[in-house]
C-alpha cells in the first residue's frame, strides 16, 4: 500500500465522522479547514526525513528552511497566510546540533511569516525526523482554494518553472508562493478555481485537481515552463519537489503574466476537459497519460 | 543539553521574535495560545518513539490511544476543550499495520472528541513514531489556565492517583483529564489560578509551575494520593506519565471532593508560599528538594 492509498483510507473514515461543525474540510487537500471564532484556519503537518527528503551533505540551515518552506507552501496552495508554526524533532541521543536546527527552524519560520509558537523534541535512534505544523488563514478570510473546484473549460497555470528540483538543489532552496498565490486570490477572486502545490511532480498532483474536481486536465508540451537543466517534458513532469503553484481558473480570467512582488511567471500550460485522468500533448499530437508519473515520497511496499 | 535546557534555549528566542498580535502565548506551557477569529485557539505537538514511550509489546491500539491521549491532556491542562487532531506517522517500509494504527488513532480522536482531520505518512528506517497535533478551545471562550498564574497562599491539587503508570501498564490506558477540567474551569473560575499535566511526574513538573509562577511548591507527603501498586512517596513523586492534573487554587476556594461526571477525586496535596523550587514535607518533618525528580523523556546526552 503506498502513500496515497493509505491515505484514501483515512480520508474515507474522516468522512465518515459524525458532523462537527468546526471541521469545515478534512484531509485530502494541502490544507484541512477548520471554522474557529467566525473564521476559516487552514492547517497542515509534513515530515523532513533524513535521508528521504534531503542528503546527509544538507546543511541544518537547509533542512530547517525545506521543512518549514513545504507548510508554508500547503498553506500557499490553499490561498491562504501563514500565522504561526510548530516544530516537532526526532533526534539521535548524540546529535549535538538540535540547538542549531532549531535556531535554524525559528529563523525560517520568522522568514516565512509563521513564527515559531510551540514545539516538541525526542531521542531516537533512527535517522532525523522534523515535523512541522502551520497554521493560516485564507488571505482574504473567504473561502479557501481547494483541489476540487477545477471546472471543464478551465485554464490551467503554472507559477515558475519545472523540474530537476531535487537534482539541482532547489529543493533544499525554494521561496513557497506566497506572494503568488495571495495576488492570485486577490487578482481573481472567484475565477480562481483550483490549486494545488506541485511537491510529488505535475504528472501525479495534476492528477490530484483531476480526481478531486471530476475532471480531465490536459497540458500543452510546448507551453510548459521548464528549467534549464532539465532533460525535456518527462523529466519535467515527473520530477517531484518543484513547489510551485498548478491552478485551474475560469477560461478568460485576467491572469497577470508575473507576481509583481517577486517577478515569478504565470504561465499557461494547459485546459481543463470533461471526462477523468491527468494527460499531456506532445509536439507531434500524441497524447500521454501522466497521472501515474511523479513521485511518490510514502510508497510503503 | 537535556529537553529542557533545549526548549529553554527555543523559548528565550522566540519570546524574541517580533511582536506577533496572532501569537497570545508561545512555547513553554502546555499548548501555545493563538487569537483567532476573536477567540483563542490552543496547540500542542507531541511525539510517541516505539521504545521510549511504549515497549515492543504495546499493542496498535495502545500506541494510538496514548498517541491520542497525551495530546487530549495538554488541552485539558489549559482549561481547554478538543477541537481535532493531525496524526503524522513514520514508519519502517515494511510496516504492514499503517491501515490499522490510523484506523485506531482515528477511532481514539472519535472518542476524545477530536476528530482526525489531516495528517502524514512517511516511511522510514528507525522506530515508529506518531506525532499529534490537537487544537482545542478554552473551556468557557475564556482565558486559559497556564503554568505561571500559581499565588503565594494557593493551594496545591491533584487529580485522581500518581505513581506506576509505566510499569502497571496505565500509560496505555489513563482518560486525559478532560470532564475534571472542564468540571474545574467552571466552578472555580478566577480561583483557578494555574495547571499542569503530569507528564514527567509530580516533581519536575511540579517545579515547573514553580519557575513558570515564581514561587514554591510544597507538598505533604501524608496527603499525596498514591496508586496501591506504588512503592511510597519517592516513586510518587518520580514516576512519569500519570496524565493527572496538577492545579493551583485559591485558599479556600469551593473545590468539589470530586468529578461529577468521572468520579475523579480532587486531593488537596499542599500549598504555594514565596520563594522557589519544589519540595515536599515528609511524616518525620523533613523537607526534600524533588524539583529535579521525575523523568526526562528527551534526556540528548
Amino acid at each position: 500500500m503506498n502513500e496515497h492509498e493509505l491515505l484514501q483510507h483515512i480520508y474515507a473514515r474522516a468522512a465518515k465522522s459524525p458532523d462537527n461543525p468546526a471541521v469545515e474540510l478534512g484531509p485530502g487537500d494541502d490544507c484541512c479547514v477548520l471554522r474557529f471564532g467566525g473564521e476559516r484556519l487552514l492547517i497542515t503537518t509534513d515530515q523532513l526525513v533524513e535521508g528521504r527528503h534531503y542528503e546527509l551533505s544538507a546543511t541544518i540551515d537547509q533542512i530547517a528552511r525545506k521543512a518549514v518552506a513545504r507548510s508554508i507552501s500547503d498553506i500557499a496552495a490553499m490561498g491562504g497566510e501563514p500565522i504561526s508554526t510548530l516544530a516537532a524533532a526526532c533526534l539521535p541521543p548524540d546529535y549535538l546540533e538540535a540547538d542549531e536546527l532549531f535556531d535554524k527552524v525559528h529563523k525560517w519560520c520568522e522568514h516565512f511569516g509563521a513564527p515559531l509558537v510551540g514545539g516538541d523534541i525526542v531521542s531516537s535512534d533512527g535517522p532525523n525526523i522534523l515535523t512541522i505544523t502551520t497554521i493560516g488563514r485564507t488571505s482574504t478570510a473567504g473561502e479557501p482554494i481547494l483541489r476540487s473546484g477545477a471546472k471543464p473549460g478551465d485554464a490551467l497555470y503554472v507559477t515558475g518553472k519545472l523540474g530537476g528540483s531535487f537534482q539541482s538543489g532547489r529543493h533544499l532552496s525554494f521561496d513557497p508562493r506566497c506572494a503568488e498565490s495571495t495576488q492570485l486570490v486577490r487578482t481573481l477572486a472567484s475565477d480562481l478555481h483550483a490549486m494545488i502545490d506541485l511537491s510529488d511532480g505535475l504528472g501525479r498532483d495534476g492528477a490530484r485537481i483531476a480526481e478531486a474536481s471530476a475532471v480531465r486536465l490536459v497540458f500543452e508540451e510546448p507551453a510548459l515552463p521548464i528549467h534549464d537543466d532539465v532533460a525535456g517534458w518527462e523529466q519535467a513532469v515527473s520530477d517531484g519537489e518543484d513547489y510551485e503553484l498548478l491552478f485551474a481558473v475560469a477560461d478568460g480570467a485576467p491572469v497577470p503574466p508575473m507576481c509583481n512582488q517577486t517577478g515569478t511567471l504565470f504561465t499557461r500550460i494547459g485546459r481543463v476537459e470533461p471526462g477523468s485522468g491527468c494527460a499531456i500533448t506532445l509536439l507531434d499530437g500524441s497524447v500521454i497519460n501522466i497521472a501515474e508519473m511523479g513521485w511518490d515520497h510514502g510508497r510503503t511496499g
